[in-house]
Order: C-alpha cells, then structure tokens, then sequence
C-alpha cells in the first residue's frame, strides 16, 4: 500500500538527533545530551511499597477505567500546592491531569490552532512543543530568548507582524535549552501584551522547582487575572519521568475542550501512576525530596562550568542558569555544531546541536545545548575536557 | 480572555451520554451501560508483586523516560504471541506499544487524515474511533453492520460515491456495540476493496479473546499479504484497561510516522505499567486468565440474553454475542432510546442510546446497546426488568 502522509504530519521527522540519542544510554558515551532527571535521586523504595499496597488493597481502583480528567484526589492535592506554593488561583481555572507535561502542549494546540495559524515561542525552545505545533502546521515564529527573558518590545513587533496568533509558549524559568529565567519586569509585560491581543499563554515550567539557591520567581500564572495563561507542571523531574503524570491548569471552558481531547487520545492517564503520585504527595514530604535534587543539579551545574572554564576556548560564552537541567553555549561566528556534535561522538562525547531548538531547523546554528543532570562529576569533567579539545581544534586555538 | 476554539475541534463535545456515566459508577444504580471488565478478574496479587519486584529492583529501568515505540522486550513478547496464536506476519510490519488502543487510532488518524477527508466505519461503530475521525475533522461515512458484518457491495457503493477516502475502520471480532462477528468470507472481501482503493483498514481488536466457544475467526490482518492493515490490541480487556497498555501492528512506514506523532502526544506510555505486563506476560500463562474471562462473561451474557426473553417486548429485537461484552437491541420503529434511557434512570438502570455509536449522532434512534460484564447475575436479572418494563410501559405491550 502507498500511504499519503496528512499535510499537517508530512513534514515532520524522526529527529535529527535521533542518532544522538540512539548512543546516549549507552554507557559508554558521556552523555551531556538528555533532560533526563538523576535516576539516583528517585524515591523508588516509597514508591515500591505504595504500588504493592495500592494494588493489594484497592485492586479496582488502581487498574479498572478511570475518568479522563485525573484521579479526583490528585487533582485536589495539586491544587492545594499550587494555590500555596505558586500563589495560582483557581477561581475561573480549572485542573487536568495529563500524561506529562508534553500532553497539555499538543491537546491545546489540537484545540485552538487551525492549520497556518501562528505560534510564538522563545527561541531557542524546547523541541517537544515545536514540533506538537509544527505537528498541527502552525507557523512558528520565535522570539529571542535574552539574559532575562525574550524582549517585550520584540514580542509587541512579531505580534503586529503576524496574523492568526493563537499561543504563546513561554518556559519562563530555567528556560529549555537556554537555562535563563525571565524578570519579573517582563513576566509582568509579557502577560499584558498577551491580555491585549487575547493570545493564550502557554507557561511550561517543569524545572521551577529546581533552583539552586532556593529563590522564587513567581509565575506568570499567579499574575493571571485574565485568564489567558494555561500552566503546565509535571512531577517527571521532582518524582520519576517514567510514570508519565503531570498536569494543566488552564480556564475551565479551555481544560473541558482538551478533555475531550484526551479523551480521544488515550481515555486517561495510567491510574496506577496517577494514584503512586498522590499517595507520594500525601504520605512524604515532597520538598524534602526537592531540597536533594537542587543540592545535586547545584553541585554538578558548578563543576560542569568549571571545567568549561578551565577546557573551552575563550571565544565560547555559556549562560550560569540558577537552576534547570541545562547551560546553553554558543561559538558565535560560522560554524555548525551538528558537525561539532559528529566529531564529539566519535569521541564518545554527546550534545545536542542548537538548531534543534531553533524555529529553523535547517539553518547552521553555532550554539549547543549541554545537560549536567545525570553524568557524575568525573564523567562530566571527561566530558567537558573533551568537548573542549574539539572545540579547540574547530575554532583553531 | 475569549477562546475561538479550532475548526476541527470546535464540534467536539463532551459526550452527550455524559450523565449516564456520571451515574454509571455509583452503586445504587444497575449499570448495563460502560464497557469496562470484570474487576473480580483482575490479576491484582500478581501484579503488585511485580510492581514491587520492579521498583525494587530495577529503579532506573521503572522510572526514567523509555523509548517512544515502547519497552524492546514487550515489544518482542506481544510479536511472539501475534505470530504463534494470530498468524500475523512481521515481514513489512512492525509494532509500537500505545497508551491503551485508542491512542493508536487517534495517531493515524493525525498521520494520514487531513481536513475533509473521507473515513467508512461500520455503523454503528465505537464512539471512541468516530470521535477520532471527527476531532480531525474527516468526513465520517457509515456501512450498516448486518449479523455477519458489513455488505462488501455498500462498502464498494460508498467507495464508489466518496472521494479521499484514508480509512475503513472496523472490528470484525465481536463488534463494539453490535456484538456481531464478520464472517471469513466479508473478511476477504473487505480485505481485497481496501486493497484495489489502496484505502488503510483499521481493524480494531480489543475483544478477540473473549470468545464464549473458545472458536476464533482469522483477523483480517492474518491476511494482509499487501500490508493495508494496521491492527489494534490492547490488554485493557484481558489484564486491566487501568494500565493503558495496548500496542499497533501496521506497516513499517506507517509505524515510523505515527511514534514522531506519539513523541509529541505523551513521549512515551507509562513505563512501570509496561514492564508489568510484559513481566505478567512471561511469568503467567495469559490463556489461563483469559479463560477465566471467557467463562464469566459466557455466563453473564446468558444471564442476561434469558432476562431480556422473560421480560423484552416481543417486538424488540436483539442480538446473540458469542463473546465479546455487548448485546445491541433494537425496538424498532419510531422511538428515541435517548428518551427511554432518560425514563430508565429514573428506575436507576442505565444503558447506552443507539445514537451514539451512529455517524449522525443528532437522529433519533431506536436501538441501544447493554453490557453485561460487570454487573451480579442479581443486578443484571433485575435490571432487565426494570428496563423491560419501562420498555412495555413506552411500547404500550
């Protein structure tokens, strides 16, 4: 049989990195290319025993159909901590659990963006979202992303430059891959320039927990009396990415579209991770289990850049993000780090190239993407040190 | 802010049958109406053995993000049993596991579908796969299920009559909400259209197993020597739909296209509920679970079927699963079950109008469909009954 791909999925691709990622679990390569959480970090054992007693004693709760919204409880217990933690306000919102934080990006889209309609990101950004809204043939148009978040001025001219705007998709803290985190100042203006041109903002922030010195930025969502924001969270890098359970708060006509949506996805998300989830969230305190990612991710981000101090040629400039997965280097000049990333694999070293994350991915790109979260600091020395020497000899120094 | 919600999600709704199963969970009420499996059956002991086992033992392989296509091993294991108990060959084919199998209709759904677009169903047909169709917008188009499937001359009319038709979906196996089986002939006939239209046959398996005689029809996809099938499964009726693990067979090409559209929905299915079927697939014997399902439901099923003889109006007519869950009834003429369905809450049974199943979901129908697997052979002689006498009450016997 011939098939003939929809128009809205023709263009889309395995990634281009798919290579990368192939040798990326392989232990035999330095691995600065995921956004994968430590796995040392997982609270395993709890969720262990949590799993043996919901299946032992709540059999048909932890494995018959469940209701497409989420698990009730947990969507309470989210609630709860946002409303205390984040300061978001459910008065016009409504919660959704997802299956991951990817899952409320593609259903918004699916239910807001026709085909040729556009779709604002940070650029760089997070390849999951754009290629959900280049899934939907949205056009994509990029802000770029500064020391302290995309320009609002910049934002106010792509907005009068394009028609059909429907999002915004913004990851306002600990940004993917840049690891910068947007001001105050500019949270607060690009809200407003969103409310004025009734532009839906998508605020992802799964790495907001994870700040090194334990300071705050508040979320845009806590400054959304419009109600224009959807905030997507996810316990992949605080709990376990394997189980698949995060969430959307979003206005409730908004949330009651994209359940139907999930719905026709896949009905709802796993129950039994949903309920290990809410069983962790009540029985353990989940900040104590934060304070230990922060301390590590801390830790490693630190050595990591020293020793791209010590080992990268001085023109390579790198962002110091407070918290996140991820630093964000450029070489600036004319040069394409797909070919810097083959000749590092050759050297069992992997990264990702920044063009992953640009709104052209054609385009040569001088920048990269490193991740520190999982490799221990010796392999991230090896790593950086080799890495380096490539660099060296690309840039001729 | 004011939501304009996309062209092709802008009909979608939550289901209309949405206070029906709202109810359906409360034990007051005699519920005929879900599609859900035995809970008694589910095997939780060894289940939560496994989880526990897992989460003990392998940590990193339980809880940190998987490979989209699904876990390699499950992968190989769901092969072994296609190829030894269906007789599918994986020569051209190949398989990725899905989040339950309405994922896997959805994603090619979004692969192959664009706005407009033609897609036959059966009807009446699953509303979960019509539902799909719709939030792409296709044009949806309906074959009547007679009692050994759908005619091959009003499939080949409504070929004949409608243009960029991408998919013909079916469950030839103890259709859901039919309860009909196509018979081997149809089989080859349906089979050979599809082929010479170059059209994609979705054939959806969830009920397969559920044979009361333990007598098994070839799939459509034994047959696909010219791979136009994509083949549906799920352990959602045979484990737990709980876990959302279910899994496509379809062309290698198709299969590549629809895991880019699976990395944007949800990366990947939940990883720990994967490694527990696969581990409940290779330390258990499925056959022996399975059997146990075939005889409650056979049971249940002539519980029912001998009620519906004692208390239906002799004009409502039904038909006689040989496995399956379901029994679709039909009091002919001119009556609308949305109205008796409503009449029946009030007595506190419920069931599913036949509107929903239907391509227009808006016109009265006259038949509905019941469900006979979850329910004591107490609540469901008592429910047929009621709605026995609610039917004479409206039928004026």
């Amino acid at each position: 049989m011939e098939f003939t791909i929809s128009d809205r999925m023709s263009k889309m691709k395995g990634s281009a990195i798919r290579e990368i990622f192939k040798v990326a679990g392989d232990p035999s390569y330095i691995s600065l290319a995921g956004g994968n959480p430590a796995p040392e970090l997982f609270p395993n054992k709890e969720l262990a025993e949590i799993a043996n007693n919901l299946l032992t004693e709540n059999p048909v709760l932890s494995l018959q159909y469940g209701v497409t919204e989420g698990y009730v409880p947990l969507k309470e217990k989210i609630k709860e901590m946002l409303i205390e933690k984040e300061n978001i306000s459910f008065d016009g919102n409504d919660i959704m659990i997802t299956s991951g934080g990817q899952q409320g990006i593609e259903l918004i889209t699916k239910a807001l963006v026709n085909e040729g309609d556009t779709v604002i990101v940070e650029e760089p950004s997070f390849i999951g979202a754009t290629n959900a809204f280049r899934s939907y043939n949205a056009k994509l148009v990029g802000v770029p992303v500064e020391k302290d978040g995309i320009s609002p001025e910049a934002l106010e001219k792509v907005i009068a430059e394009n028609e059909n705007i429907k999002i915004l998709y913004v990851i306002p803290t600990f940004q993917n891959p840049s690891g910068e985190t947007m001001s105050l100042e500019k949270r607060k203006a690009v809200l407003e320039i969103a409310r004025k041109n009734n532009i839906l903002v998508i605020e992802d922030n799964p790495y907001g927990e994870l700040t090194f010195d334990g300071n705050k930025m508040p979320t845009i969502k806590s400054m959304d009396t419009g109600l224009n924001v959807a905030y997507s969270g996810s316990f992949s890098k605080v709990i376990a990415p394997g189980l698949r359970v995060g969430y959307i708060v979003a206005p409730t006509e908004l949330i009651a579209k994209i359940a139907v949506g999930k719905q026709i996805s896949d009905v709802h998300t796993s129950i039994l991770p949903q309920l290990m989830v809410y069983e962790f969230l009540t029985k353990y305190n989940l900040d104590d289990y934060i304070k230990e990612n922060r301390k590590l991710y801390a830790h490693r981000c630190s050595v990591m850049i020293e020793a791209m101090k010590e080992h990268f040629p001085k023109q390579v400039t790198y962002t110091e993000p407070k918290g996140g997965l991820f630093i964000w280097c450029d070489m600036h000049g004319d040069y394409d780090t797909k070919e810097v990333a083959k000749e590092c694999m050759k050297e069992k070293v992997v990264f990702v190239p920044g063009s992953t994350f640009m709104v052209d991915m054609e385009a040569k790109c001088s920048a990269f993407r490193l991740n520190f979260s999982t490799m221990t600091d010796e392999r991230i020395k090896e790593g950086i040190k080799i890495l380096g020497n490539v660099l060296k000899k690309i840039m001729g120094e």
